[in-house]
Order: C-alpha cells, then sequence, then structure tokens
C-alpha cells in the first residue's frame, strides 16, 4: 500500500467545502472586528433559535482549551475546582490549563469516561461532612463532555440526573462540546440542543472538529455567567480580531443543518468501520458508539494496521493489547475504510 | 455618499488572496495536528532563513494578547513585571491578560509610544537604588512594540541602546511585532529581521494586521525561554488544533518577499491619506510614519468624516480635537482614498 | 550620642506589655485550632461590638499584604483591578501580591497620599465611555488607607462621597485599616468604627502597628464577600494553625479600649516630635497627622539626625531635600523625642 | 470524667516555656523590621550549622502552607506540577494553594502516607514515554513531608533513591519538614539535618507543631533557587513585619538542641500512649512510629474515648471502624496519658 489513510483524529483537514466556499465569497468584505459583525450577529442568532434559548448569550471563541479555561476563570470562586472523570480533557490533556487558571481538577470516579449523577453526590457529601471541608477545595462546577473522551455519550436521563445533583450542590454545569455534532447524531440519548440549553448552564458546541477550520461556540444559559464574559475572553487571549470568521462558519454550520448533516456522516463512517472491525473480531475499549473507535489490538495486529493507515494509541491494557483510536470526521470517506481492510 | 469606506483598523477584511487561494488549495490533504505537519515546519524555515537566524525556535500562534501573555509566561520569574510604554497594548487593551498570568505591567516614561533606554536605565537604576526594592515589583522584561500602538517606530540606533541596557539589567528585550510588516517596509529605520533577530531575545511577526486571516509568529532566539514552550502554548490556550492552517499561511506570507509587499502597500497607502490631509492643512498627533495614522480633528470636521469613512477616536486633545486613527491594510485600495476626499 | 534613638517604623519593638502578659497567662491552656477557638470567638465579638456591626464577619489574618491580596482575591471578578492611589501600599510596597493574585492595580490621581471621590467617579466614567471598554481592565473595587502611606486621613464627608461613588459604579470599598488606631485617635475625622463600618465594605484593623505582636482583624461588612472567606484565607497561607494567638491578642486589644489608647499615644508622640521639628523651621512633605511625619531634610540636616536616630528616607524633592519618615509607635517613649532633639 | 485530655493536635498550646521567656525578655528591644535583625541573623547561622550547610540560604516563614506555596511558586516552571502522595498536605488540605498558584498537583501512588522512588520514576517515565506530552502537565518538583500526614517517615536508603530519581528527571527534591522534630528524633532513619541538606534542594524545619509559637523555617540548598526569595515571600505575604519574632524563636530552639529535645518528647509521649492501646489489642491503620498515632476504633471505643479525650477522626475503613488520630506535642505530659486510660 503506497499511502495510509488517516483516522489520526477529526482535524487532521481543512473544512468542509460549503465553510470554505462561505469564507471566500465573504472574504473581501469589510466588518468591524472582534465577533461584533452581521456575521457573527447572524450566526448568535441561528444558534439561540437551535437551542430553543433566546435569553442565551453565545460567544464565539478558537479552540476547546481556550473554552474550559475561560468557562472555568467565569464560573468558579477562587477556592473552588472542577468536578471531571479522570480521563477528562481538563484533567489530563490541557497542560494544566485549569491549575493555570487557579482551579483544582477534582477526580470523581467514572465509567467508559462517563460520569455518574450518583458519584457526583457522594463526592459533594463527602465533602460537606469533612471536618475540615474548609482546608480543602470546594466543588463549584461540573465538566462533563459531550461526547466524551472515551466516544462514549451521556443520555437525557443521565444528564437530568446530574442536573439535579448540580442543583443540590449549586454547581455550574458546563457541557464541553468539542465533538458535539457527532452527539448530537445519536438519536438514542434524547439529547438535542434545546434539552441541552435545558439542562446546561453553559456549553460549547465544537467547529474544530465538526466542519469548521477553527472554532467553538460558548452558549451561555445561566445569567450570573454572562456578564463581562467578553472582557474575560480578551483577557485570556481569546478574542479574535477577525471575529467574523467565526461568525461566517457558525452561520454556515447552523443555517441549513449542516452541523448535524456533519455529525451524522462521522457517526456513518465510525459505524462503517467498527463493523469492519467487529466481523474481524477485534474488541473495542469502550462501546462503539460516536465518531471516536478504540480498538483493541495485540502487537502484530497493530503492526498490520500501522502500515495501511495512520491512528493513536491511547494506552496498554494489562493483558498487552494496546488501546487504538480510529477517529472519522466530516472528510472521511467510505473508500478510506475500503482501503483499510482491502487485501 | 451612499457607503462609507473603511480606515477602521487593519483587520477588517479577511486574507490577502494568495494566503486564501493557499488555504483553498490544501484545504482537503490530511495532515498532523498542532503545527507538527509539514507546512508549518516549511514556515519556520522560510522565517529563520529571513532572520538568518538558524537556531532560532519558530511557533505560531493565533493572536497577539495570546503572545503577549504567552511570552511574558515564559520569561519572567513570579517577582518581576514588565516594562512597558503608557499607551503599550499589554498596558491598556488586553484587559489584565499580563496581570491575569501574575505579573506587573511596569510603566516607564515615554513619547509618542516610544520608550528610550534612558528612561529604562533610569527605572532600573532607582529600583536598584530603592531600600525598599525586595518589597517592589522587579523589572523582568521590556515590552516594545514595532510599529507602537501611536504608529511611530524604533530606529537601530535606538534597539541598540535598550538592547544595552537589558543586557546591564538583565532583562529579556521583546519585541511585539503586530504590524512589523509595515514597519519594515520603513528602510530608515535600518531595523530588517536579521537585525530584530539579532537584537531581541524573542520578537513577533505579525499575520493578523499583515494579510493573513490570523496568526502571530513568536520567534525565540534566547535559549532559556525555547524549553517547553509547546506546553506553555498549549496551558493557555493557544495551540491550534489544525495548526497547519498557521504554517500554510506564513509560507505563503514568507515564500517569495509577500510579507514585506503587504507592509509596503500599507505604508504606500498610508502615506497617500497623510499626503491628502496635509494638503488640507491638518495636523497630526503623531507623525505619519506607518500604516497608522493619527489627525487632529475639530467637531466639525470629524462629522464631516464620519459621514464619509470609518475610523476610530482615541481620545480627546486639551484644546478640544479629538485624535482619529485612520488605519491602511493590504486590502486598502487607492480608490477608497480618493472617495474620501472626492466632493 | 552614644546609641541612636529609633523612629523607623512602628513595628521594630515587640508587643505592649498587656498582650505579652495576655499570650503569657495562656499559653499553656489547649484549645481548637485555626481560629475556633473561644479567644478568638470573643475578639469578633469585642470588635463588631465596638463596630456596632452585630451582622459583620470578622476573621484574623496574620499580616496587611496577606490582607490586602486576600481581600482583592474575593471581591474582584478575574477581569476587574483594584484602584488605588498611586502611593498606595498594594501599588508599591507589596512585590506584586495583587498582580500575582491576577489582578491589576488602577492608579487614579491623588493628593498626599490621598484619593477623592471626584477622581475616582471621572476614572470609571472615563472607562465607561471608552470604546474599547471591553478590552479594557474593569475597575472592580476602591483601596483606601486610612491612614494613608503618607500618614494623611480621610474625613468622614471625603468618604461619604467615596461610598457614593462606589455605589454609583457598583465598587467593593476596601479600607486598609493597618494604622487604624492611629487615624481612629483623630477626632477631627469623624470617622469611628461604626462610621467605618457603616461606609466600607470591608475593612482591617491593624494589629501589627498598633501594639501586637502581629495581627490584622478583616471585618466584612458586605454579604457577598462573607461565604466561604475561610477557605480562602487557608488557600493563600493565612490561616495560622495557632489562631487563638491572634484572638489573645485582639480581645486584649478591644476588651477596655487599649486599642484606642494606643492610637492616642502614637499620634501624642508624633505631634511632639512634629513640635520639636517645627520649632527649628523644619518643613513637612505632608502635613503632620497621625504617627507618620515626614520631614524634608537637606543633606547636613539628614546627617545630623542620622546619627542621633533611626529612621527611613522615602524619596528625593526636586529641590534636593530628602523626604524622612519619622514613626512612633506604641513604645515610643517622650525620653526618645527628647533625647533626639538634646544638645 | 469531668474534663477531656487533648490530643486533638499539636498545635493546640502556646509555645514552649523557653521560647516565651526569649520572647518576652526581648520584648523590649528596638530592631529592623521583616528578618534583618541580629536575632534572624544568629538563627539563620544556627541552623546552617546545624545542617552543616554553610552555604544554605535560610528563610522564616509563618505557616506551612505559605511555605508550601510559595516553594512551589519558586521552584516551578508554569507548565510544571508537583508530585505528591495522595495523602499530601498540598493535595488534600491547602484548599487549593498549589492550583491558585498556577501548578497542578501530580498524584503519585504511595503506601501508608510515603511515596517510593519507583513509583516516582514511573510516573516520570509514562508522561516522558507518552506521544502527547506536551500537552499534559511536567513533573517539576516533588513533595514529601518528614513526617507523613499519616506519622510514617522515610528512611534514608529510601530518601537517597528519591534523590537519584530526583536527579534522572531534573525535578526539585522539596521536603515538608512540618514535623521534622519528631522525625529528627527517630534515629532508625539515619536522616538527621546534614543529611537532609545534603539530599534535599529545599526543605523546611517546622516551629508550629515542634515547640514554637508559630514559624517554619526554609532552607534552600539549590542555588537557583535563591535569589529573590525574599521578593517572593513578601508577595505572597508570608514576609513577617517584627520577623524577629521568628529568628528569636528559631534561635532559642537551635541554640543548645531544644529542638532534637522536643522531637523526643513528642515521640517518648506517642510511644507511652501506643503502648497503652497495644496493650488493649487495638490496631492501627499505620505503624506507630512518630507524634501521630491513627487508632482503628469501632463506635463504642470511640464513644468511649471521645468522652475522655479530644481527637481526630480522619475517616472510616470498610470494616467500619474509625481512624483516630491522637497527637503528642511538646506540651504532652505523661499524667494526661495516664488520665485516658485510667478506669
Amino acid at each position: 500500500m503506497s499511502k495510509r489513510v488517516s483516522f489520526e483524529n477529526d482535524y487532521n483537514t481543512g473544512c468542509h467545502p460549503r465553510i470554505l466556499a462561505a469564507l471566500s465569497k465573504t472574504n473581501d468584505e469589510r466588518t468591524t472586528g472582534y465577533g461584533l459583525d452581521r456575521y457573527s450577529d447572524e450566526a448568535r442568532g441561528l444558534i439561540k433559535d437551535a437551542c430553543r434559548a433566546p435569553t442565551a448569550d453565545v460567544h464565539f471563541l478558537v479552540g476547546g482549551t481556550q473554552v474550559n479555561l475561560i468557562v472555568a476563570a467565569g464560573a468558579l470562586k477562587p477556592w473552588q475546582g472542577v468536578i471531571s472523570a479522570e480521563t477528562g480533557h481538563v484533567n489530563v490533556h490541557e497542560a494544566g490549563a485549569i491549575e493555570a487558571t487557579g482551579h483544582k481538577v477534582l477526580v470523581v470516579e467514572s465509567k467508559d469516561g462517563l460520569l455518574s449523577a450518583d458519584a457526583i453526590d457522594r463526592y459533594c457529601q463527602s465533602y460537606r461532612d469533612d471536618p475540615t471541608a474548609e482546608h480543602m477545595v470546594q466543588p463549584g462546577m461540573i465538566y462533563l463532555s459531550q461526547t466524551t473522551e472515551l466516544g462514549t455519550v451521556y443520555h437525557l436521563k443521565e444528564l437530568r440526573a446530574i442536573r439535579q445533583v448540580a442543583d443540590r450542590w449549586g454547581l455550574t454545569l458546563f457541557v464541553d462540546g468539542a465533538r458535539l455534532a457527532s452527539a448530537l447524531a445519536i438519536e438514542e440519548t434524547e439529547i438535542d440542543l434545546p434539552a441541552l440549553a435545558e439542562l446546561a448552564d453553559v456549553f460549547s458546541i465544537g467547529g474544530t472538529k465538526c466542519g469548521a477550520l477553527f472554532g467553538e461556540a460558548v452558549v451561555i444559559i445561566k445569567d450570573s455567567l454572562k456578564s463581562d464574559f467578553r472582557s474575560l475572553v480578551k483577557q485570556r487571549g481569546g478574542l479574535l480580531a477577525k471575529g467574523r470568521l467565526l461568525g461566517v462558519q457558525f452561520r454556515e454550520l447552523f443555517r441549513d443543518g449542516l452541523y448535524m448533516e456533519i455529525g451524522r456522516h462521522e457517526n456513518d463512517m465510525a459505524a462503517a468501520l467498527a463493523a469492519q472491525f467487529s466481523v474481524r473480531d477485534f474488541e473495542f475499549y469502550t462501546p462503539p458508539t460516536s465518531n471516536q473507535l478504540f480498538v483493541l489490538m495485540d502487537d502484530s495486529e497493530e503492526k498490520y494496521f500501522s502500515e495501511r493507515a495512520v491512528f493513536e494509541r491511547i494506552g496498554k491494557q494489562k493483558d498487552g493489547r494496546r488501546i487504538c483510536r480510529f477517529v472519522t470526521s466530516f472528510s472521511t470517506e467510505k473508500t478510506e475504510i475500503d482501503a483499510l481492510f482491502a487485501q
């Protein structure tokens, strides 16, 4: 095989052709900066409509770590921390962004990357009951991602239970939607954008991994998080000078269902890929659900596929098998999957 | 006049057509993420060549505030501050980004946005001589911008003197080149990229305001600033997932002189604009030098031009005249200038 | 003269004999830690009574910089800064403690160390009016000290005006009372503890410079600053394990008027000292008011007094005279003043 | 029983009588502030002698959390974290002080509160081997405490192995000696002050829990940590105005062996207490070693002792028994132990 196909991640190409066209078409227009332009306005409106959340605030940031650290900075008191799964992006892969913002990541037990309402509740109860609680970090926010780092998803019932726990303990509920398109395309979750807007205090709608060149929309539901958010974004280096680039992209994604279409495509491609692995008796580290697959491979299997495809390894099981991640994106084509399994 | 021309800023359009073409052409390619792709490699090489600095490290970030806060985070000890002009971007227009990183901005007297070696030296001497120096913020870095916020520029002799002061007091010398293209096009400064690389410890080469969609290259000369810089960038939310977008853009800017060409165009347009104002006896707040002009206008003049053009007001003089900023960019056309002054 | 008397500062001896006696008497008792003991309880009650502020929260911290940075951390949003006089302790002599907490010190013009309501109001108005306000640091708190670093004091009328400005702009009003005993002893100010508790949102009652071994009481009036303050104090290293040491000291200071007595003594001694200087035609940098005097001396005068006393120099006037600071404390004795001026 | 004896902690009384005498004796003397006085000088000299570390820097701070956060601030790069046992004080009981300083606490597996060289080495190796290491928090410092939070101690061989791992990975080795007196009194560890000074880069010598009113000496061995440490201490609110109070106390502790004597007394009392529990067939959560005992008690036992003594509960075992902490101090008397077990 002369050239390897790539399932390395969902940000290994540029953007969806329609987004490129929109950027090209608007390139010469003159607009004001920092997201105060008409494209950003329109995109904000489209997103609020899609969320059925007319009083929400919508902001456009460039990247996901930026979103996470800025939301944490805005939502937490100095003595509060963020509840996260051990595998949470904020806990593992942001080089300490949350801590550099002054806050501890409070790891609560999880399964397949998913937190449970019960585990969060027990954690908060145990904090409350501790006679030395004043000397400990107070839980202030719950960080979830939909889909999770392990490709799994929360269902409506689970998210509702977590909302109740958040209310019980006065926690901000933040949903990181870096891969939200893929999650929204899974109807079984029963979580659509209006449901998310009803349950979360703040959430992001990922563009980078869902067809855009870059960009994450932050949707703020909770009033107390709204004021001066733009100043906070500016302070942390997240306010794009040519902000309309974000507006143009999100307008295109939400104008007529492109975002949902991209999510479905990602999942369809992942399902096709999973089917091929399954038929060959491969096992998965977590159940194949969204656009990330975690396939278990022994050394010879990994070697075989390494010659045919680019993919990441996220660790090793005790039985020696590697956990190999295959990711599909808006640009994954069926022919690439066929090529991978061709003799 | 039905439609106003815009001299609002140098980031009010998309990007130079050649950059858009390069992004379009490479859009479907698959590359690895976070700037480890071949386009970024090539761009880093071109910049090092242009700076005649083969051992420099080059990183690509998205925006200027990001650059400034990350460089400060990397260069300063916790008890150190950044020397800046009162008008410095880090002092005024970053919503406290440097302070949010833990450091004080130490304002040293300046003229027309320019710091002098003498003023910096006196400041440091006075810190050293103060019997309570231990209780004060230690100067750790000099922040300059070329061009300055007021459109003025440092000349080689001045920068050399500042370098000597930096050496005398052990300060990191950082040059913010958000508008470096315009500065480089002013030959009288005698500061080209190799001179900058020789004198500064770290500097940025602005893309956002010089023809790119977005992006700033950070050139690190001083060895002690190099290690783990990518981790720092990641931690502060500055590592772009689709990093090759930055590579593609800077490769285009530095492949065959486009960056310099853009700088010359910006300055030519500004000179034409300044000439029109001069011929009408307008005065300037600072000498017209680069792509930003600061024209003094009384109320009726300001009203007149407001109907014809978009521009910013950055303050008022004691004599009541407003300081009106007119900025040219890669996309400014001669016809726009003509239109502004047409009867 | 064999031995120099010391007017170096108001923390150059141990503590008032009654405080030492109280610490000695209670030394062997066993109490719980971290300020939850009966002495601290009693001291908190005495202070609330003295302030006629039954719903205030009172906390005991060790030092003044600690107080300032912790109050800033608790009161400010991440994008807010602290308004201070140029000479404010937070601006000059805390090695960047406020900035290390993430906040900018916003210098507003002042006279003799005193801010005026007008100047603060103008500053806030100008922030509000700036079209780029989102990119600037938002004023969030006013920092005053009573007495100021230059020994001057606010009067009731001035403080009331500042309170109005604070209300107008939604600012927290914080009064640093490191030298509050001296200020309270100046009846002309018409600011007693109940007045302070009525006007400030939070203030400190200094122990270190007013007779204690160490310790500052923080009185929190504004409800939103109250919750979890002990966690914040713990996090910043300000929660003393043997917290009762602070309780014992403040109980002694507020049990029967010792704190006021110390303030009067400090001022009496300063007045005696000022009289001696005045009679010899010395001029003062700021009007002699409280327990700090700032005497202007030429070189020969400074040399003369240097041989007789320890004192600090805080700068030089343009006319070449040095600004020499003489400070009195609870332990200053009339004989020391006599000794200084003896032939 | 009318009055309960207290084994609540080792900071529930004032100070050792000799320290009180020294403070009383020097109370009226005038000295300069901030630890630049002759008592502090002398104490620094005595500590350097005791450590046989003539080139060490010694600083006196007020409390332990202060020490830990200041050392972390001084030793770590912004993208680095602190390796700690799960039970480490920095991880659990400082309300997020390390995170508020910008750094993550990296939990490495431990046993009985003790880290092993192997576990640290594996952790660092795994960081190095991770292809996404740039996106993770880099280990920068090892935090140990001697004695640990669970009363256990490191032996010379273990500390040497950890030193080697620190060297292998370029980590700063910091030993928190809040209860160092008790640890030094255990000869079997073979770790005396000179050994500590040879192996650690920086360590603290606790006063608060070892006979002083308050105070921790920080001994800096590693040259790169030395410069400007006083500015850092000031910035974090740790520089005591009447710094000589710390000097007087540490001078007394190190003048003629009082510190060691206190450690021995604490351990003797703990051993006597442990013997009484053992003879009654109580089991311990960790082996009785130093001045903290962790006794396992069922409900009726806990109730019985609660009526006779004050002590803390730090958790519950799965078998339902509570982990009850009994702590001895310089002021614990044999009669209190007898009283606890009297019928």
